[in-house]
């Protein structure tokens, strides 16, 4: 078997961890397994690589700052290398560049658009580990280096995989692998065995920061199993995959406290109008999630949506200008929400899971002010102060605590 | 003009020294001239990096070693990229590979033996600033990223400075230039505004540490002058070059208190008796430099040599190998010894210099125990707590305080 193992930065933050990562990687080699590794920077080096360019410049250098935050994980991929040959087994670490993992030529958030991964194979052949930075690649035009922005080194696992015909591609991390809900929002969640690569994505978008959607797509596509666990024990963790064993109707309940509301008040309810609105937000790099228009009245309507609170400054003041030119009666916007999300592939058959989520979400004194919904998955946007509430109620009235279907 | 500044650990060690650096480059830059950038990794990094190879591997990992150091130079030319573009230069750094540096195979002590700067001269030719990283390069069969060892960074600049025909190379550094002697020993040695290429490898070979032979050698086999200067002040440092004005007797005294000394007694004086000790010291790579043999008694002779200390360990074993298999008398080791030089290329055609030296260490109770000479070149073996003494007395009686020759 062809395995590939990522592993993160909290896995390899420090000489013990990096030595345990290499028992890990050393064990699955040992088993009659080719094996490659990922690794991302180490616990806090990308972060104080950031300070060091912040120190030095206020200015955005995107090329440059590729060239800096691409130091990190070397540091971590040879010192892995050094680990595992320290254990009797050939061991070499590639770059992204190296590994010809090739990329869009964006700065800071490139698309790995083609692996040719000649030199993997050639150590591979060789009866060797081989290391893989993370996070990174080249452009195939420019030679420069670039990098893959949040969730990157994720995207690396699980495209190299893919460009491996590996067998699986397993991401460690520092939990037990994928819950039912956020354990630290509500501590009876429980550990899924098996989610579908359709499931991953809606509770990826909904909150689960577990594994990016990114890393999700690539194993969808190219038909990857993604086995995420935790790499401090040898357990079993959470298999993403193509089908699961069991077709359970919720798989899960996701949060997500980090997107703020702009509302649109008084819009004349005429066409183009969400156009007028949506248009120019998009050309200024806002990130637009959920999207709700209300009934209209007087020919007048609101429109409210959700962003991230990153991008709430630059929302605000361009739905204002737009609001001055459509007449508009004014923005207002909400800082105190969160959205609250069941998913699971079951609901595509089976009927009223919206009226019951809505019944117990209004059973608890919950106010629901924006709905939307997937096949297989429904949202709601609450107050952000009862956020807690919501995943716990929603999870016991789903998911109580002997489930008949999720336990093997 | 095209101009090669090479600036090292000390000049890019923190964020304002970097707008420092980068200051100093865009003056030269605006001054009309091309400029190719050489930094070494900042301060303490590559220091740091080799604790956490320690901390992670007791072991030798020669190719990782070198994929983990390199990873220091492309933050500090990353950093130094973006402080010269704040002040609206355009620039772009590139790595010892992507500078097109090929090196020999041999990790941590690479030889440079090719350069294909296409991407340097691509970069100049739009008008940009271009920051190599020192220290580093590839080499072209394996791909594999190499570090060319102590001085490398220099070396580096040299050589790009040959590869590019540039029309001179600056290596900036924490002191003043090239100095009449070690200031910290003598502190009216003077700095020198010349100096021959052949009398600074001397220096250079007989402790001087502002600049290493290997990067003096390029220098003079492709003719670039190299300017050495301070990094703190613009003020003119030491121009190391072919012919100099001034043909001073002797153009400095440097001294080494680096090495240690191995005595043999008692060898057979026969044929084959040295290459029965050196060959297997070679073989273990142990560094020989001064060796003398003394005179035969009664068929018996006295090798003594001396290595630095970082050898000592290696060359007592090898030698007392060695002398059981000739059966010689035993062998001797004495770490308190240091080396003073004369250096000077009118030593050639001024006869006495030598005789003068030994005078004058005499007159002053220093006893002289080993003795070496080159055309240019007198080095004598002292005691090592008699050194201070040694280059203070040799300065004054061939370098006194108000020279005829050396200041303009």
């Amino acid at each position: 078997m062809l395995i590939v193992q990522k592993f993160g930065g909290t896995s390899v933050a420090g000489a013990d961890r990096i030595r345990n990562v290499a028992r890990r990687v050393v064990e699955t080699h040992e088993a009659g397994n080719d094996v490659v590794v990922v690794v991302s920077a180490m616990g806090a080096t990308t972060d104080s690589l950031i300070r060091l360019a912040s120190d030095v410049s206020e200015n955005s250098h995107p090329r440059e700052m590729d060239m800096l935050l691409t130091a990190g994980e070397r540091i971590s991929m040879a010192l892995t290398a050094m680990a595992i040959q320290d254990l009797g087994v050939g061991a070499m670490s590639l770059t992204g560049s190296q590994a010809g993992i090739l990329t869009t030529p964006d700065h800071g958030e490139a698309q790995i658009t083609e692996i040719k991964p000649g030199r993997v194979k050639e150590g591979l052949a060789e009866g060797k580990v081989v290391i893989v930075a993370g996070f990174q690649g080249v452009d195939p035009e420019s030679k420069d280096v670039t990098t893959l922005g949040r969730g990157g080194s994720d995207a690396t696992a699980v495209a190299l995989a893919a460009a491996l015909k590996a067998d699986s591609c397993e991401i460690y991390t520092d939990v037990d692998g994928v819950f039912t809900a956020d354990p630290r929002v509500y501590p009876d969640a429980r550990k899924l065995e098996e989610v579908s690569f359709e499931e991953m994505l809606e509770l990826a978008s909904a909150g689960a920061r577990v594994l990016m959607a990114r890393s999700v797509e690539f194993g969808r596509r190219y038909g990857i199993p993604i086995h995420v666990r935790s790499s401090f024990h040898s357990g079993e963790g959470t298999w993403v995959k193509e089908k699961t064993m069991e077709q359970a109707i919720i798989r899960g309940v996701a949060h997500d406290a980090s997107e703020a509301k702009v509302t649109v008040h008084g819009v004349p309810d005429q066409p183009g109008v969400a156009a007028a609105l949506f248009e120019p937000l998009a050309t200024a790099g806002v990130n637009v999630d959920m999207i709700v228009q209300n009934v209209s009245e007087e020919g007048r309507t609101d429109i409210s949506f959700t962003v991230p609170r990153a991008d709430l400054t630059e929302a605000k003041s361009v739905s204002a200008e737009v609001a001055d030119k459509l007449q508009a009666n004014g923005v207002d916007v909400d800082e105190n929400i969160a959205r609250v999300t069941l998913v699971g592939a079951g609901m595509k058959s089976e009927s009223g899971i919206a009226a019951r989520m809505f019944r117990i979400l209004s059973d608890h004194g919950i106010n629901i002010e924006m709905i939307s919904t997937s096949p297989i998955r429904i949202s709601c946007v609450v107050r952000g102060d009862q956020i807690s509430e919501a995943v716990s109620r929603l999870h016991e009235g789903f998911l109580p605590l002997s489930p008949p279907t999720e336990e093997a």
